[in-house]
Order: C-alpha cells, then structure tokens, then sequence
C-alpha cells in the first residue's frame, strides 16, 4: 500500500494551528500524530513532504464555478480540463459547477449535458449545483430526484437575468417549498432583474454604452433589495436553506446578518472580486478595457463601505464562504461582443487559480486569522454543500486533499504566468505573499512547486449529501 | 351676505386645543376670535350654532374610497351618492377616491368614466387618485397630463393582484421616475402577489376554501417585503414620494419606519379594520360568515402584536394617515360570489361613515392625542394630497367644512342605523363614545343631529396640487 | 383698548402657512381674520404693522439659557438684562433659564436666588427649569412643591460633571420616579463624565492641553451612551418624560429615535453649534482662540456624520426642539482662565442673539421646512414646557409675542453688531439671509429694525403647566 | 510508557463529528485514527476503551466558578477539592474559578490566597481569572504583572456590587486600557448595580421581603444597559476584548449582537439556569424556598422572549461559552442569612456537575448542535482562556483531557446523588437523556461509570496564555 507522510508542517483546522503530522494511505488520510509520531511509517512510506515552515491545510473547495457556460451567444472560456488545472495550480481541489437546466428543458437533459462536458477530464474531484431556469410541476419532482439519486443537493435560481434565467417569486416560492422539504439549499443570484433592466434600457437609451455603465445601472440597493425578499420568500417557505451567492452589496449582508440574527438558516458566500477591486479602478478604465472586469453583480465603488463591510462579514461569520464564480471571457471575441453596447459584455471574471492566495492576503492583512481563512475556503464549503468530512478537513478518513502552503513565498499574478484560458487577467500585478507548494488531490500530489504533475480525468465526480451547517 | 357663527367651542389643530369662535361667511371661514370677540357679528348671523361643551375640528378627509369600484365581477356597492351620504353623516367632508385605468385603457378615459359617476351626485367634495393599471409610454405621458391639467397628483399601484392591477418592479420603476419628476406622490399596494398567488392556489387545492383561508395564504412579512421593495424602488427612481396604502402589518411598519429614520419621503396609512379587528374575531367565524371581513391586505391574528404597533405608529408619526379604504359589498349576490372559493369573495370593507368615531376612540383610550386623531383624519391627508389649507385646517380662507362633535354622546354601530348601501356592517355592536353633531361642507350645514339635510351634487371635484407633505 | 393689527403677512404655524391678518388687543392676539377682514377695526388701530412680503411668526422660545451662570469660578458674562435684550433682537420672546440647587444647598433657595437675579430686569418674558446639585429626601419633596407651586416643570440632571452636578444612577432613577409620579419632565446632559474625567486627567498628563482635547477628551459614544442609559433609567422609573439636552451626536440621536420607535416618552433637543460648526473650523484653531468654541458636548469633527444626522433628526422629529444653550464668557478673564489647561476653560457659547436666524438657513438651504422652523424653535418648545397655547403659537387668547420676519434681507453675524455682553462672536461673519424685522412681546413692541425699544422689567416670570408633549 | 486506546467512538469537534480512535501517551494524545488504524499499538496498551456508541469529547472547561468564595458574611460551599471532585463527575475536566483582590488588598496577595485555597485539593486542571475589587495605580501594574508571569490573562470589573466589587466607569475604562495594552480579556458582570440598589433598597422599605423581589429588583433592561456600556467603554479603551459573563437577558445579547455585527471583539457566556429555569417556576416559590435560585443577574420571567433568544445567540455565536457561574450555598445556614431580607441571601446556584448534561439536552431538543454543544462547552472556552490547543481539543499533542459520553443512558439529577457540597439542588428532578460514562484527566482516568478513581491534587495549576478567540 503506497503511503505518503507530511511531516512538520502546522496543520490548519477550523479550531486553531496544530503541528501535526499527516500520515496518508493511498487516497485517504488514515492518521494524525505529533511531530515524530510517524518516524518508524516514514520509512516505508512511499513518499515524504517536509512541510516545515509551512502550513498544512485541506485542499480549497471552490463551489461557483462555470466551465465552459454558455452565456451571452459565447462560451465561458475555461473548459472543465483547463479550469480544473488551474485550479489545482491554485490548491482548489474541488469545484462544484453548475449544470444549467434551459428554460423548456428537461432538468436530467441539463445534468447529462454537464456530465459529458466534465466527464473524463477533471484534474480534480467535482460536483455539480443545478441552476433551474424553468419552475414547473416537472423540474419541481426533479428536485427530489436529484438530491435522491444524482447527489445533487443545491439548486440555483436567479432574481436577475429576465428572460434567461429568471424565476419571478411565485417559481423561486415554489422552488424553496420544496427544498424545505427535501432538505436541498437553495442558492440565489440575488439582484432585482427587473429593475435593472428598466435602467440598462434606459441607460443604452441615453448613449451611455462603455462597460462602466454596467456597474451603475445595478445599484447596490437592488442587491439588498433581493436579498431580503429571498431571505422573507424562504421564510414563508418554511425556513428552508438560502445561500446567496456572490454577495458584493452592504446593504444585501444586513439583509442576512438581520436573518442571522433572528436565527434563520441563512448563509451567504462572497467572492475574491468583491474584496479587493473596486469599479473605480476596474470598470471606470477608459474604453473599453473594463470589460475584463464586467460582472454580476458589479464590482461596487470605493473601499471604505462595501469592502470593509464583507470583510467584517467573513471574520463574523455574517459571511459563509469565499467562491470565485469563476466565469472567464476573452476580450477578443468574447467580452468584444459588448463593444458599444456594455449589455451584451459576456458577464465574468476568471480567479479559480487565485482564490486560495487572494484570501490569504486578509490574513497578511489582519483582516481575518488563518482558521477563518481554512473556514471560508475549504471548510465551510464542505459542510454546507454535503461533502463533511469527505472533504474540507485534516482528518482521519478524510480524502487526501491536502495543500501545503509556504507563508515565505511571494509571487505577482499576471496573464503570463496563470495557467486559465484567458488573454487577460483582471488580477494582472497583484502581489501575493504566500503561495501554494504543494497539493494533494485523493492522495495523488497533482502540483508540485511550479509544476503540474497531475492527469486528466483523475477528477471524479462527487455524489453529495444534505447539507450540514443548518444553524 | 350669509354669515354662519359656531362659537362657545374648543377648536381642534394638529398643535393643540384652543377655545375659539369661528366666523363663516358663505363657503369659507373668514376669522377666528377668542370666545365672545364675535358679539358684534352675531346679531346679524344667519345661523348661530353653539358648540359649547363640545369640539370644533376640521371635516374628516378619507383619502382611501372606492364607490362604485368594479371587481371581482361586481361592483362595490356605494356610489358616489350613497357613500357621500354615509361619509357626511360620520363627519367626513372630502374622500378621495379612485379612477381607474385597466390595462389596456387610455388613462384619461378611466378618469373620465370616474367623473361621469362621480359628477353631480356628491353629497360632499371629492377628489380622485389614479390607478394606473398598465404602465407604458402613453400612461407616463398621461400622468403629467393629470398633474398638470386634472387636479391629479397621486398615482396608484398595485404589487398585488397579478392579471389585474399589478405592476412588476420594472413599471413601478419607471412611475416612479415620472412621479420624481413631475412630484406627483405614488400610492402603493404593498403585498407580494406573486407569492401569494401561489399560496393561494394551494389553498384552494388543498380544499381550504373558507373566507379564513383569505388571511393565513397572505402573510404579513409578504407586505413587509413589499412595502420594502417599494421603498428601495423609489430611492433608484430618484426618492419619489412614497404613500403605502392601508398598511397592516408591523414588518411593513418596521420598513417605514426605518426608512423615515434614515430621513426618506416615504409615508403610510392604516384604516380601522387594522387597528381594532382580528382575523380570529371575523374572517375566521364559523361557515361564510367570516367574508364580511375579506380585505386586502387581511385583517391580521391578535391584539398584541400589529396592532399595538399600528397604534404606536401613529401616535408617533410613523404613520401619516387614516383613511378606511372603503370598499362595501353586500353579503347577498356579492360576498357570497366567493362560497366554497374565498379568492372570489370580493375583497373590502364599508367605514367610511365610522371613521371619524372608530379613531375617536383611540382619544378615549389613551392611544392617541386629540391633536393626532385631527392630524391623523383631517390635516395631514390634505397636506399629503394637495388640498391645504383650503382643507384639513380650521382657519381663515379656509373652506367652512367643519365638524361639531359631542364628546359626551354615546352611540353603537349597527347596520340599522348605518347609511351606508350594505345588508351588513363589519362594526355591528361596535360601541362608541362620542358622536358628529353637526356638520358643515364648504359653510352649508349638510348633517344636523340625525339627519342629513343635505343635497345631492353639492359636492364639487377638487383639482388638487402637488403633495406639501415632503420632508 | 390700545389695538394693534398686523396686516398682509403670511403666518407660519406648525400646520402651515396661510395669509392672515392679526388682531391684538392689549396683550392678547383677540382674532385672526382673512387679508383685509380687520379693515373696520385698522382706522381704529393704535398701531398697524404691514407685514406684506414678510412671515409673522410666534415669538422664539429659547428653553436653554444660563445668564449670570456661576461655573469654574467665573459667572457667564450676561446678565438677565443684558441676555433678554439680546434675545429679543433675535426675535426671541421666551427664555426658560436654569435655576440651580448646589450641593448641600435647598431647593428652594437656589430658586430664589435666581429669582433675585432676574425679577425686574427682563425685557421678555422668563421661567426656570431647575437643576438639581443634590438628590436627597429633601430635593425630592422640593420637586413636587416646585411643580405645585412654583410653575416649575421640569428639572435638569447632569451625568456630566463629577462633583459639580453630577448625579449618579440611582440619584436619577429616583428623581426620575419622582418625575414619573408628578409629571415633571427630567432634562439630562447626557455624557459619561466619569470616564470623561479619566480621559481628561490623562490628556493633561500627558500635555494635551489646547483647546482642541477639550473635544478629543469627550467622545461622542459617551454621550451616545449616556443618552441610552438615561433612557433605560426613565423606563425602570415608569416611563418619566425624558428630555435630553443639547444633543451633538449621531449615537445619542440612535438611541433617542429607537426610543421613540418604540413609542416612549423621549425628547430631544439641539443646538446651532451642533448644526454647523466643526471640531477642525473652531477648537482645533491654533493657539488659544479654539477656547471661543468649549461648550460641553463638544462640537463634533466633521459636516458629514453627526451634522447631517441631526438636520435628519429635526425634519424626522427625532429632534423635537433647538434651544442655544446660551452661556457667555468673555475671552478675557474668562476663557482665559484655561490658558494651559482646556479642563479650566468656562464651558459655553454665546448665541441667543442668533437662534432664530441660525435656523432659518436651513429653511434657506432646504433642511427644514418653514413650518419646521417654528415648530421646533417657538411651539414645540411651549408645548413641551407647559407653555402652550399661552406661548407658541399665533392664535386668538395667546399672548402677543410675534415676530414679523423679512426673508429678504440679509445680515452677516459679528461681535460689532451684536449685543450679547461678549468680546468676541462665536458666530462671526457668518452671513445670513433673512432678518428679524419687528418684536412684540405681549402686544408690544419692543424691537423695530435695528432698535431696541423695550423696557427692562417688561419681561414677566412664567408659572408653567405640566408638558403637553406626551406621546 | 503507559498507553491508553480509545477506539470506535465518534469524535466531536467545533468542525464535525467523525469515528476515530484517540491514542494516548501518558498524559498527551499523540495520534488519532482511522477506526482500527491502532490495532497494532492497542496491544501494548495499558487500557483500552471501547467507545462504540459513545461520543468522545473534549473534556469540558467551565469558566466560571466561585469554590470557597466568601460572599455575604459566609463562603461557596464547595471547596476546591469538592468542588473539582463533583465537576469531574460531570465532564468537565479544567475549571477556572476567580481569585479575588477585596478593596484596599494588594493583588497579587489575593492570588496568593486563593493559590492557598486550591493548591494540592483539585481533582482536575484549574486556573485563575483575577477578580479586580480595587482599581488604582497598582493594581493596574498588577494586571501586567499576572499576565506575564503568573499566566493570568483575564480580568473581571464589576458593575454591580456597590461598596463590595463595584468599579465605577471611570476605574473600567482604566482597567480596559490597560487589558487594550497587554492584551488581556476583561470579564464583566454588567448589571447597573447604582440603580439596583435603590430599587432593592425601595422593595425592602416596602416590605417585599421575600425571595421573587430579588429577581424584581433586577430588571433586565438593566442588565441591557450596562451590557452596552461596557461595550462603550471597551470601545473607547481602544477595543479591548470583553466578555460578558453570565448574561440572562434579551437587551443584553441585542446589545452583544450588535457589537458583534459592527466587528468588535465583544462576547459573552451564558448559563444552564439562563436557559432553563423561570423565575416563576424558582424564585417565585411559595416562603423560602426560592431563595435556592438566588443569584444575579437573576432568573428571568417566562421561557418564550429571554430563553428562547439565548438559545439562538448559543446557536449563531452571539453566545461564545456556557459556564455555570457555580457558587454553592447550602439552605441551612447560608442561604437562611437573608429570611426576611432577600438582599441577604448569599448569591449563586450550584452547576458545576452538570453543565455538560445541561446543555446536551439542548442538542437533545434541536436547539444547537453536536458541535456546538462541544464547542461552546470545551473548545471556544479554551480559546477565549489562553488554554489552546493544550485544552478544549482532541488532537495530537493535547491534554488528553477526555470524556466518553454516552447518549443513549438516562438518568435524574438530584441532591441524593449529586456530589457538590450542598443541602439541595437547583436541578432537582431533571431528567438528562445522556450521561458522562468516563473522564480522563492528562491521561488519567479520574471518573468510570458512577466512580470517582481520581486522587486528591491530581489538578494541576495552569499557566495561561492570551486569548486566541480575537475577531
């Protein structure tokens, strides 16, 4: 039996820093001993890591992710292979995508089709949410067969995105009755569509068409506007479990801290975007250069409300996760179709690669401790999607997905060292202190320093359980 | 000339209670003395009424009337003759009530069915509010049209009854903007009919077709959230004033009251119905009876809870207003369209002769000032709608509508000595301590004791100017 | 009768604003009549005032002055003569000044020490709260004898100022029940002057001794804080009206406005120095001169954050009242007495001269409304104090106190022209448009344009009623 | 070296719950497995366990006792040696209990004293939190003395107790300077202790004598109050970390939650008779007998508002720990001191034995979760304490401070079986669906089954760091 030891490293729990060793058998963690513990297995072990100086911690579960999506009359640029590498270059060892049920579709066609794309062609293990675009008697059953038969266990709807993937509230109460049933999350774009649109037209009307206009035509109240009415339809629902996803707004994270705090099984994820960058900076870039970073919802203004806001939410756990929405566009031909008209941008932003070095910086920062960090991007995510403790923890009998992570490093992101199928990055520059060394995916090191030294298909697809963080 | 004296009497004003006589001459107050400073005047008065031992307030205004409302494949039973009557008997001087504009319909031919109903058959001045039941181009237009030409500056609509009145967010919007334009003040319904919709539905599926079922499928935090959604809307559409109608539910409160906090232009009101009933005491009464009570939003569970709130809402200013949202149907060939079908009970209360007496007594128990119970019936309804100082306000230049009324009369509500065109009252038994005496529209004593010694077509349209009620 | 009408102004009540002419005979406004309904009675007329153009308005009631206030060795450097002279000019016809009650001293004696200063030399008309220096069995039975048969009201407390007022908790939870029983109002400075003490000492100790610690040693969460806690007592104590004086932070106005969201008998009060000046544009002036400006609170940093707060607070009624807290010293001997130590620098600032003018600007600038203006600078202040409708209010049987106020002029504020017993302006050049024009007080005049034409003793002392402000 | 093996039960952290086995050596846990994963080592092993339906727990840390503390002219009933004997008996494996400096006392001659009382006597590990009585110059040195030599991080104030442990807020804000400096966590009681006493001192001259006006004299919005003045306070002294110890009341945790929601570094404990008992069904006792549950903060009125809040800030984190506040007074002799005079009787109820099968029942009914039950009972009060990852977790290079409970036993708290020193319980006659079935102490096995097989003094002293639960 081929066994892997990692030795010397600070294992980084929800609880607190432990030097530990990490003894690994095949695919699965099999025990947890004090430094030296493990000295007469390290001899027969087939592979040893010494992780001194650095910090032993599960593998990041990224769960917003969108390979190869269609959107927009174009195709999210990473394919599940591309996406899952750089993934993995980033000590991500889980996604969770989302299939996407059409409106007049079939809800198991949906998933089939999102089978076939991932399929063979993971370089790490991967699950599927279901984005419902069309509520009816149908895809309601097919809720239940899904959490049943398929391990999926989250269904996404959308308060924006009129006409695409729009529910109005008598679908998304429907929806919600039926997860509080069957116990299914659901997970909620939440921004008032409607509205918005009435002042996207209005906007394209007047000749303001540059990408900045996307942000302004999706006011921060239309986030927190949504948000409370999810969190009062899931109420009148019967309590079921809400995730909103992407949360950039101040006003939307009152909405659930509020929901928190009367004690309702409300949870909100926010993404690496939402943290750092600001429209200012990103969007407002004369011509069409903001286009990189058109998003919904949209990057907000300034630091000071927004930012310091989220940020508070994740060390108060006001926040749950931190996802990316990994969505990513090529300027060329991709987010051009929106030249002269910023509706028509393809809507993302790609950091699946970035996520676990973006959100150690609010550990460099202050900002949150490294169990929150652990908490947020590997930890949490595990539990609240139902794959505790398969994944998300350093445990005995957990999978090895393992990132060894070396706190000394430094490193600056950029386009030509990021291994996403992008022309750009809209994180181009930033400097990281901190960085990946090694990671593990079921036992199997996959990168290793610099390289890529996993297989295609070695990701399998994971069937999930309920969740497990209803408060 | 023909001069009218009310002397010996305490006049009521939203500041206090002063001992004064007032001097009419024809339609219109022309001074006020101290007690006895009219001596002279006197002799030659046509009419000298002593108030002595009693209040001189302002004439009732009830901002919320539906004669002759069609719905439901009826139409509400008062007209504009009958309802007038009723509303002078219970010293209401002015209503303002609701043309209607159906989809479909160009808005000024709505007013003009309304004018045709309405003309020539007022016992009391009135005024119209406009439905806009289909927000488009041409509706837009027309609510510049009114406020400029028709005396129009209100506008109503409709978060509830999809297929019917609604609007989506996108057309509340885009009235909202026009409203922030022109300064016209928007009425709105605040309930999330899309949800309720559905639990409507199920209602009715699961064979819960009794007139109680109307309040359990329409649940207070479904007007909490609207009544917030309104609120955001209206803050995008550049802080429109804001009117939520009949409100009844301690979240919708909570929304108004936390957007006063942050300085707003938002406003409510409530109507008797929310202050003293109970869903227990009424809609859920055995058999059918319980559809005398079938209004929207419902009649709400308990003393303790919304209506303690409402009460504290007005004492304090949270809440404007009180009209009664008139809306009479008679049990026989109206209510009983909605046997074995609570959805198809058509939906209102008849109080607009009761209004002035129900709030009264929120004097006599402590809930509220005399001041409050003018301000909340009399004065601010004018201001909010455009109608100060010709009424709402005892002072000279002002419109001689007034109202005598006797403190220390007792009387009990009872269809038989109503006057409204009903075959019941929701107030039956109902005891009160006060009673109109003797009132006057525009100088003309139009209600004497028992009688009404008025004529019909008195009352005359009131073109009315923009609210005066921003903060 | 000596008679006297003021003809063609516009008058402002609480409620609006409406053409009238103003009868006045002797002392008393007698009637009230439509433009030109007094010309038989204007020939015999001993003097008409021709208000066209101009706003008629209820004299000012200033309920916060200390003329000839013993503090830190010094007396504030108006007399009783002097300071009604002042206030006059500014269209202020009411003073409520602060008798005091020092520790070991009786009630009674502090009060007519007061009375000693003031009887014979008021221009206007005069009463006195009373602060209590001692809260003992013996103060507390003075209350009542005070509120029986002194006309006096209401009684200030200070959590401020160890050693000098202050009052503990429980010595306020008592007066509070005593004030509950009688129905007193209790008026508090509401500061943590414990901690304040601390962090006083500290900064003196450190040689942090200009002006500017004044305000960086008095944070506003301890006020904040101390309004909460003040509010908390006068619920155990059975809901006393509770009044917090010169209210200067955004914490204190939460607390106050969740208070009266839950419907409680809490009030508020401002002041212009609060309003407009910043802690960085007058403490923080180099040298000695920031001495001009140390009041207690302090004046705040910034326009942004407690100013825009409190100009919400007076639209929203969350502020019910400005008063000046009008308090003199002279640099001179006076604030001097702080050279090198800011704990020393007598606490106050001079402004009783520019209330009425100071407010007016936020008419001017769109913070208020006109009837704002009057209601919380001349009625509300006479409801709240037991005053009304004797003061406060233009109505048939009030005392003539009237101040007829041209908008269109324009003044600019400066020691030069003021007449406050000063040697400096804490107001200087601060320009103004509109102007008090002429005064009466109790039908007579007693300023006309630019001239004082009273007479010292005119003034009266009040007897006032319970409040008649209870919610 | 003597090895211990704990196999196939299910390990509980604040993470999850997961079967592994716990592999100790000598008085450290120095691996955990796979289940199975020791079969080789349990060969050799001293003792194995078999934990197969059990959970296995880290042994409990109850923050808050008072052994032998002389409160009211007599001492807690149980001695350091009772006292740890009965809270090994139910689970709890470290305790730190309150060494007291009186007013006038040096404070590290206090710590000496109650070094004196527990030297030698425990059963189990404690440590010391300092009780400060008297807040000077030296004292404040002594803060940065314990913490750095005597491993004693924490330091409570008093906001009660006039004239016994009382700080006033000036002596806080000192004490929360200091504790902002070196780093130490101050404890509070916030109860307005001025105010109390006047109300107590009120109910006695009343002659409302008996037990129940103990918990009148206490209203809970005065426990609110001084909750946010502490958090004031702490806030001024530049955001030291606070905790709130034994909070009772709604106002209290509103005012935590708040703290929390703005990111402050606020948290609080509560207690098994906060979240049980009523002071109807105790307090309120016909006679005497209620003075059983005397104790402040008192027991509060009714399970629905206090009660049913608690339990959701345990479940949301508004709550970080559960301790008991255990101070034992026997009926006879100590608690009779206050017949006739409830102000007499000596504060405090004694929980020490059963805190962990009191808050298991909260898992039992739903109320919070396996991992909370762990967490806010073992883990988060060693984290909050300076005591991790030596205490509060299972994990390699721990104590092996360990309980094996079973959840499928049943029994009955009473006196008869009980082993705190007293003449009674507070809990007689609650039925426990769950019960501690052995206890290790570093390793020892100091409870199996219904014995105690501990020796006298086996409880060590520990030194403490600072806290690690810093947000």
């Amino acid at each position: 039996m081929a066994t892997t030891l990692i030795k010397n490293g600070k294992v980084i729990s929800t609880t607190g820093v432990i030097a530990q060793d990490v003894l690994i058998d095949g695919e699965t963690i099999v025990a947890l001993g004090q430094p030296g513990h493990f000295a007469a297995a390290e001899a027969g072990a087939e592979r040893v890591i010494d992780a001194a100086g650095k910090y032993v911690i599960p593998g990041g579960i990224d769960v917003h992710t969108h390979m190869e999506l269609p959107f927009g009359g174009t195709f999210a640029s990473d394919t599940f292979e591309t996406g899952t590498v750089a993934a993995a270059y980033g000590g991500t060892t889980t996604i969770l995508d989302f299939a996407v049920q059409r409106a007049g579709e079939v809800v198991q066609d949906g998933l089939a089709a999102w089978h076939a794309k991932a399929d063979g062609n993971c370089a790490i293990d991967y699950g599927f949410h279901m984005i419902l675009g069309d509520i009816n008697e149908d895809s309601l059953k097919a809720m239940d067969y899904l959490v049943d038969n398929e391990g999926i266990t989250s269904f996404k709807l959308f308060m924006a995105y009129p006409g695409v993937f729009y529910s109005d509230d008598g679908q998304i109460l429907r929806a919600m009755q039926r997860a509080a049933d069957n116990g299914a999350v659901i997970m909620m774009h939440a921004e008032n569509g409607i509205a918005i649109d009435v002042l996207v037209q209005q906007a394209l009307a007047r000749g303001d068409t540059e990408p900045k206009h996307h942000g302004l035509t999706r006011p921060s109240v239309l986030e927190g506007e949504a948000t409370n009415r999810a969190i009062v339809l899931a109420g009148v629902a019967g309590n079921c479990p809400l995730y909103i996803v992407h949360m950039s707004a101040s006003e939307a994270l009152e909405a659930v801290a509020e929901a928190r705090h009367e004690g309702r099984n409300v949870f909100a994820e926010t993404c690496p975007q939402y943290l750092y960058l600001t429209l200012e900076e990103t969007l407002a870039k004369p011509g069409f250069e903001g286009a990189k970073w058109v998003c919904s919802p949209p990057i907000r203004t300034g630091h000071a409300h927004h930012q310091a806001d989220l940020w508070k939410g994740l060390r108060m756990n006001e926040l749950a996760c931190v996802s990316t929405d990994h969505c990513p566009f090529c300027m060329k031909d991709q987010k051009e179709l929106g030249v002269g008209d910023f509706s028509k941008i393809p809507n993302g932003i790609g950091s699946v690669e970035h996520r676990m070095d973006l959100i150690y910086q609010g550990v460099v920062t202050g900002d949150i401790s490294l169990t929150r960090w652990v908490e947020t991007c590997c930890t949490t995510p595990a539990r609240m999607f139902g794959l505790f403790p398969r994944k998300g923890i350093i445990a005995p009998g957990s999978d090895a997905d393992i990132v060894v992570y070396d706190p000394t490093a430094r490193q600056t992101i950029g386009h030509a060292t990021a291994h996403m199928n992008m022309d750009h990055s809209a994180w181009e520059g930033v400097q990281i202190a901190g960085r990946v060394d090694t990671v593990l995916s079921r036992g199997t090191v996959v990168v290793e320093g610099d390289a890529y030294v996993g297989t295609k298909g070695h990701g399998r697809y994971l069937q999930r359980g309920l969740t497990q963080y209803l408060v």
